[in-house]
């Protein structure tokens, strides 16, 4: 038998006849945000930009057809010289960068390729907008985890239907197998006591490009 | 009543009882290859490489890792300068296009643009390995018709697992409804006894990238 083995027999030794029966977990939290909150879409945008806003990183609107410009325009004002983003990332994303080197990372990119960088491009899975929160699972656009939390730098493509309002509505289009990543502003370590160090595992910079289509 | 209406009435006049029963449409025509011309997918790569090539285009073949850089291998080698493709083509087939300028497409281009262009790379939705047929469908990497039928140079990405056997293989895998493009060798207008003349009716050169993944 294995640690492993004797670990779960004595638990569930322990649970005894209770386990998975009679336990009231309970669930009487909010699931959506209210009409008075979010009536429409632009409501949901409103609230997302401002609490995204609140929590340190920059956001920015664009409509689809200036979205490559608005990607350009971000990269170079931080004077971004070589960014990377998922080799799947939609190319009229990345069309207009003029005087910026994109690499597409396969997975192969080396870590010290990927701290030489300006920054990353990735778009997302959902974004909430009642806590500001942007989540990537790996899927189309997103790349893997190590790509968006290496470069010191990360600009996110949001659509705007890709905004829902509360973490249950989120949770609910979300498939908890996949590799997730729950960003809400740049990364900070610390406590509440502590003081808070900002860009302790992740980059120190987040900006977000919300697209209106 | 419309003339559509009264033409319409007519044949259904004519039709009469017969209307919708007992017509015997004969459906015994091959839906599989055999066994024998086809048992691994490396058979069904071959014989569509094999019918491409026969059909006046230039079939190349890579692997997943080197794909954006037999795109651009296959741009520099036609000396083109700058190219048009859908916005939503990964951005990775085209992240070595060293000194070929890429215009994302996004149905707003004008034809006059699309005709001054060296070439478009799209991808595709299914190609049929026993007429060495491509078909395209609006879908993700094709972008619109106008984008693959203007330009002179048609460059076509096909994964090898888009490759199936048949013609009523591939109508299975399409859905009638969308904007369909068969694309058989670059396109040719004359019958049996008229001289064919090549580039009648879409790009005069067609190139396919089979992608082994």
């Amino acid at each position: 038998m294995s640690s492993r083995e004797r670990i779960v027999r004595r638990v569930l030794d322990a649970l005894g006849e209770a386990r998975g029966t009679g336990v009231d977990v309970p669930r009487g939290y909010r699931r959506r945000l209210t009409a008075a909150e979010a009536a429409t879409r632009a409501d949901l945008v409103a609230m997302f930009t401002e609490r995204v806003a609140a929590r340190r990183a920059t956001v920015r609107h664009a409509g689809a057809d200036d979205l490559a410009t608005s990607v350009a325009a971000a990269l170079w004002a931080r004077a971004a010289r070589r960014i990377a983003a998922p080799a799947d990332l939609p190319f009229g994303w990345l069309s207009e960068l003029d005087g910026v080197d994109a690499v597409a990372d396969t997975g192969l990119t080396d870590l010290e390729t990927l701290r030489g960088l300006d920054g990353v491009v990735t778009g997302c899975a959902v974004a909430i907008a009642q806590t500001g929160t942007i989540v990537l699972d790996g899927g189309r656009a997103q790349g893997r985890r190590l790509l968006s939390l290496v470069p010191d730098y990360h600009l996110c493509v949001v659509h705007a239907d890709q905004i829902v309002g509360t973490v249950p509505e989120a949770v609910a289009r979300l498939r908890p197998e996949r590799p997730l990543t729950w960003i809400s502003g740049p990364p900070a370590a610390g406590g509440p006591e502590a003081r808070r160090v900002e860009g302790g595992h992740g980059p120190r910079s987040l900006e977000v490009l919300v697209v209106e289509d």
